[in-house]
């Protein structure tokens, strides 16, 4: 068996269960794990308990050492941030390596395509969870309702990115930030598309946390769940050109969203302008700056005030455990309102040690077969073990490892940029995952 | 006297009195004045009654006939949009030209500054209605509020362009367009920023036309007013850094902004995705669009409900009137949400023969003087002749005009890339102004 070198870029959040896979499975395949992070020593702590893994400080905007680590390897797994992968496929094209990413497909990536098919190189991207699990689990069941004939009329999938219900009882969110922070508080900014009974749908921003979807997941209890950004695209990527309905969404834990539509009616999660006087601002002035100057009306009674709110409402005890009264400094000198409240938040919203994660995955198909109307409910949900190896760094890095084996064990023959939303790559990760306890619960009935 | 050249680029909706000022000084100023636009017929139009006006096909694009335009001439006032004045600009750089815009400075056109000062050119920008008669009224003002030993504590100054009360009674919005549709439709966007009694404020979109404030101007009743984007910046420009509260907005009949909310909250000035089969698409199903999807409610039904209002609302009314819940036909191809709201809206608000515009400016300034607090409030109306001769274009056009003659007579000295917030401009031009009928009325009272 030939030796084969797996370079693995960024060693953040959720890479945990990525390499730890990796360097698992390195003896038995004869792989070399190299973990390159622009920080050598949080690449050193991923692959602490294995001899086998290697690292090295990886720093994209050093060319030449960058090429010299892609240069060295046979296959590139990248969980940089996205707007780093593409000059991480540029080196991949000219040393000819394959690359594996969990991101979404951009243009530029796509544009790739011919030119990676020539030289027989695989460009798989968006194989992690959201997206990845909720692309590979759709395709398998539409490819099966097809299949028995069935014609799909609608298609509905949330997934969230949750805290355990064991983690941080008194913690009136349930959220703690488990993926990148700047995307949750940027998250929806732009506008939701999608298509509902055969009607094209548009959310502003403005309007997205207050037009939620309830969510039931069995076992789990209800979520909320607003519309992602572009449904429409699935279309496409999912071949259901006909369909009637076609939404993707995120879900959280009731209430989060009637609260967090308060920072977005506030404008804290803008990202345009930088605000004035940041080093002197406390929390509480924060939050004052997006409120109506009243000489005599305290921030909360203002707060109030504006949305309609009691001072026991649930949205106020939210925000009152976040710490946006307090007249605590924010700490930073200057910043965007989107770089203040990120700050804000990740002063109570980060997992302490020992606290779990929960990923919640949910479709909805619905079809004709046989004249009948049929409807199949379908979710998955992980914990994380710790704050670690999180649910979301399991479900992210595992579908990225396991295509990454499959990839260089020959099993995967596909080539170019492409998802995997093709059989060939998701029937065996999903068996995969199943056997590592991340799978799917189906329930079929009559409509 | 020496014969002079005057080239005016754009003969649109704001050209017609800036036009017929400067062809009415021609013969005693010894001037010729030549008017370029894409379209060389509207040119011709704009100088009908006068033997002395010339016409030339003039298109940005085509840099060698623009050049050979600004070469001919010794001044250029440019009417055209924005982001073609500094192609403008770079040619008058060369061929030593002066330039006069009543568009805002760009960061790219402030850059010109040094070399247009080294070539004893002119590039006097902001020139206009707003910016122009605001810069120079308020300029006056505070020098005049300084100069008598006050201290001012605040400005406040809100603009609008409305029609006349005597004009389409029947229109319940008591709006048209008499400017930039396309600014109109995206008025707001960003976040508003201004500093009230000493606090910086923040008002993003989707609050701006929720959180107006009351402005009356005596003789013409009370208007609501919504901030504009960035106040902050005139801090600087009108030299007031211990200033306390700071906020410039534009006016509105009461009402509008209620009604216009409706429209930002459903999200149809958003301008950066294209709508769905739009060429099939009514102004009801534009509407519809953007509710929810509910098989047993209407339109109106759901818009009802989602804003709280009921049929017979004054928001209703307008809506109704503007044919949003008509099944009409939209009548483009393709478009953003935006452009399609300001093609639905343009049916309606177009001037029509006869109709008269009416601009409304109002300041209020607040100063400390002899340990008095004391208040000036001035405002300015002017109303259009008819559908040409607007107010618009005569409070646009005139100070344009007037600043160009002062020019061409020797009597403005001085260059680079300046606003009007210099006495020597400001001084004439408000006096000539007020000549013509265009004048601010004041009235100081204690506090």
């Amino acid at each position: 068996m030939e030796h084969k070198y797996i370079l693995v870029l960024g060693a953040g959040r959720s890479s945990a269960s990525l390499i730890r896979y990796l360097l698992q499975h390195a003896d038995e395949n004869n792989w070399t794990l190299t973990v390159g992070d622009i920080s050598e020593a949080i690449a050193r702590e991923r692959i602490a308990d294995f001899k086998t893994g290697r690292t090295v400080e990886f720093n994209m905007e050093d060319r030449e050492r960058s090429r010299k680590a892609i240069a060295a390897s046979d296959v590139v797994v990248s969980l940089l941030p996205a707007h780093l992968h593409l000059m991480a496929a540029a080196i991949c094209l000219e040393e000819k390596k394959h690359l594996l990413t969990a991101s979404y497909v951009s243009d530029q990536m796509k544009a790739l395509d011919t030119e990676a098919k020539s030289k027989d190189l695989l460009f798989l991207n968006e194989c992690g969870l959201d997206p990845g699990i909720d692309h590979m689990s759709a395709m398998q069941l539409i490819d099966k309702i097809k299949a028995e004939g069935g014609r799909l009329t609608s298609f509905e999938s949330f997934t969230g990115g949750l805290i355990a219900p064991e983690t941080d009882p008194e913690n009136p969110w349930r959220y703690k930030f488990t993926w990148n922070p700047r995307n949750v508080v940027m998250a929806g900014q732009g506008t939701a598309r999608f298509l509902q009974d055969g009607q094209y749908k548009f959310i502003p921003y403005q309007q997205l946390f207050k037009r939620t979807t309830s969510v039931v997941v069995p076992g789990y209890g209800e979520y909320e769940g607003y519309a992602n950004r572009d449904s429409l695209k699935y279309l496409e990527t999912y071949n259901l050109h006909r369909i009637k309905t076609m939404l993707r969404g995120t879900l959280r834990n009731k209430g989060y969203c009637s609260t967090w539509n308060i920072l977005v009616q506030l404008g804290c999660c803008d990202d345009t302008y930088p605000m004035e006087n940041v080093g002197l601002m406390s929390h509480r002035n924060f939050i004052n700056s997006f409120l109506n100057f009243h000489p005599s009306m305290t921030v909360e009674e203002k707060l109030c005030s504006a949305f309609n709110l009691t001072e026991q409402s649930e949205e106020m005890a939210r925000l009152r455990w976040s710490g946006f009264f307090s007249n605590e400094l924010i700490g930073l000198e200057k910043g965007t309102p989107a770089q203040l409240l990120e700050h804000i938040l990740s002063k109570k919203w980060k997992l302490k040690q020992g606290e779990k994660d929960l990923i919640v995955m949910w479709h909805r198909f619905r079809f004709e077969k046989n004249g009948m109307q049929r409807e199949i409910q379908a979710h998955l949900t992980a914990t994380g073990d710790d704050e670690i190896n999180t649910a979301m760094a399991k479900t992210v890095g595992l579908p990225l490892a396991i295509a990454t084996k499959l990839l260089l064990q020959g099993k995967i023959l596909s080539r170019g940029v492409i998802i995997p939303v093709i059989k060939e790559i998701y029937d065996p990760v999903l068996l995969e995952l199943t056997k590592l306890g991340i799978s799917l619960v189906e329930r079929e009935t009559n409509v």
